[in-house]
């Protein structure tokens, strides 16, 4: 990377809601993600309320650091909406209506079958130093401006009309305009191995990789991603390389990778089960629907996903599962005998490939010395064969019904592949 | 509040993982909430990396601005976590052992049977002029200045320990510290009306409201909050006049109120069935889990969910739960007549006082003329009786799936209180 020049970045988000609490900025964090995949270096990110004396200063000490800087929100048609006169102001020029912009509010509130009032006039008057930013989802128009030797662009506040204002314009206009590094990412998606096991098992590979190529751990709940990051001047050379690594990395974590990139756990399973041709029907109790929820968030799910059932009671677990009684008193629910049948149950009663089932205690309160809070059965139930797994999670309800889907979610996916040993 | 000079705080966030946007910066809008409830006024949040330069210029413009300055972040054991001796060098002071700290950090680690090392032992080293505040929840200690005719308080990054500290110290001591307005907050949560409706059945009601109470609305996934906020100089007649403004409004919206503060539509639900000793039992179809996992996710749900069955495909509405072929044939899934049928049987065979049906087209695909995408029927049946509603709600999958949701919880809820017509 040394033969670019770092082009650095500031992100302002304007808004007194923000200041107070009452909205969380996500649009800076995503935006930081943006700049980050094309190699563009985010040094500093502040936040402001809708005041005069706040942005000016703003401005100006952001133009000093940063050759480009990104502002959201106080774009509304309101007398609070500060950043359009300020932007005037800060760059000397007037404000005048843009017949374009005018044409595009117009048929935004024409498609929905309202009129167009004064105020939403306004939003189609623009300070003549920028270039005008069509807003497709919004009525706020966007507005691109080179001024003292910085780029700056301001967007709505609102998160669905900044990316999309971000991704048709603002990153194709970045990578226009300055002489970025070529930047390759890939992302391998692992699950079922702690990130300090998982970096234990490819040290070896991390610390031969080329000067290039970054690796980074990102982990989440009971899930690690690899993001690698090749730089240089050749597309197809960056990614040749990526892809090489990849192939020398994937024998030693071979059953923890479980997709690569944007891919879901959820999504994964998805695609193997439409690949493999075959259905699952859950019986959950400790995870109380939460993975079925996971599944059928999917669209297309109802192609490989049956039903559940959620028992959420012994008398249920008999009399609907069909759970023997004596299985229930001698072992009780949380145990491996319990889940075996419910497994075994579930697959028959929904005439599915694959039976998963959950029981446990996720607390807060329910436990003891023998089974204390966190105490998880799963079990997975196909042809010929059905295994089981016992977890010790956390005292943590919420966080225990999580951590089951993705271990529950995990086993389906080991036993779609076959590779349950 | 004219008489109370205003007092200021900015909050720093430090570290390069949040400007990469690996990690997102969830501190600064919590303690942004926090400062608001005891009247501090936020007037910027700033994102720094663990860089000398970024960090000093940030302290001395937050110094020039701020009465408070509230920081997370740069407080781990390494190199690369700059704010300890960068503290020390803004106010001129050496760094030295805090045999207290050490105490706590040596406890720490002995609690979770590992040997303190020189790196986990150089945490107890802190600047002289900082007054130690122990984290009893992780190693980094926070640290508590007062220079500079400002109040600076550093705390470390990880969420759950930066909150100890702030509920434990940093809010008690600012309250300590400085003339602080008396606030009284009480939160009205609603749920079935939207935003611009609820303001005009309560607009009246809202234009006489005294003067040191102010009203917002925070909308949210199908619900609205009014926050009512007093402020003045005695707590108990703040709250009076904040309940006789509530008693007031409340005969306008009581249909729409299920809760106050931080009760969530969930627990109201699980509060109201513990107390008429009911049960519940859900047929979920295009909501697929997600209504019994918001049920589940409450400590104690046992008590009064009984289960749930999610039959995603006819032949299971019917061979399962007993719905009509000839219904589902002439009807369809998505029609009244089969969310009747689906509630009335769950009810029936979980043995429950109310049966939850829903049946949709969550989307994206699957939907056609006269039953668009988004399209969804709930139903809740009781003794004697059965209620349904039809809902059209957006083309996006999971938005559709959590305003089911919504609905179909306002309908148990509606329904457990007897207020159906």
């Amino acid at each position: 990377m040394t033969k670019y020049k770092e082009i650095k970045a500031e992100i302002l988000a304007i808004g007194d809601e923000l200041l107070y609490g009452q909205i969380a900025d996500t649009n800076s964090h995503w935006i930081s993600q943006e700049l980050d995949k094309i190699g563009v270096r985010v040094i500093r990110r502040t936040t402001i309320g809708d005041n005069k004396t706040s942005m000016m200063a703003a401005f100006a000490d952001a133009e000093k650091r940063a050759d480009i800087v990104l502002m959201t929100g106080g774009l509304g048609p309101t007398n609070d909406d500060l950043t359009k006169p300020l932007l005037a102001e800060y760059f000397n020029c007037d404000i005048q209506l843009v017949p374009e912009a005018l044409e595009a509010v117009r048929t935004f509130f024409e498609k929905r079958g309202r009129e167009l009032t004064d105020l939403n006039r306004l939003q189609a008057h623009l300070p003549t130093k920028c270039t005008y930013v069509p807003n497709e989802v919004g009525t706020a128009p966007g507005m691109w401006f080179e001024e003292n030797d910085t780029v700056w662009m301001s967007m709505p506040g609102v998160p669905h009309e900044m990316k999309k204002l971000m991704t048709d314009f603002v990153i194709p206009k970045i990578k226009e305009t300055f002489p970025l590094p070529i930047i390759y990412h890939k992302v391998i998606k692992t699950v079922g191995i702690g990130e300090s096991w998982l970096a234990d098992l490819i040290s070896d590979w991390e610390n031969n990789l080329p000067e290039n190529i970054k690796l980074a751990y990102l982990p989440s709940l009971g899930q690690v991603k690899l993001r690698l990051t090749a730089f240089g001047d050749d597309y197809d050379e960056l990614q040749a390389a990526v892809e090489t690594q990849i192939d020398k990395v994937k024998p030693k974590i071979d059953k923890y990778i479980f997709g690569y990139n944007k891919e879901t756990l959820e999504e994964a399973i998805g695609r193997l089960l439409k690949q493999a041709d075959k259905k699952v029907a859950l019986a959950e109790s400790c995870s109380g629907g939460f993975i079925s929820h996971l599944i059928t968030s999917i669209p297309g799910s109802s192609k490989y996903f049956q039903g559940a059932l959620i028992p959420y009671h012994n008398e249920f677990k008999n009399k609907i599962l069909h759970v023997d009684l004596e299985t229930l008193k001698i072992f009780g629910a949380v145990s491996e005998q319990t889940v075996i049948q419910m497994s075994e149950q579930i697959r028959k009663k929904f005439d599915a490939d694959f039976g998963i089932a959950s029981s446990g205690i996720a607390g807060p309160d329910g436990g003891w010395a023998e089974k204390p809070v966190g105490t998880v059965w799963i079990a997975c139930a196909m042809e010929g064969k059905t295994i089981t797994k016992k977890l010790q999670l956390t005292q943590d309800r919420l966080l225990n019904i999580q951590l089951t889907a993705v271990a529950a979610l995990n086993m389906l996916r080991l036993c779609i592949i076959g590779k349950t040993e």
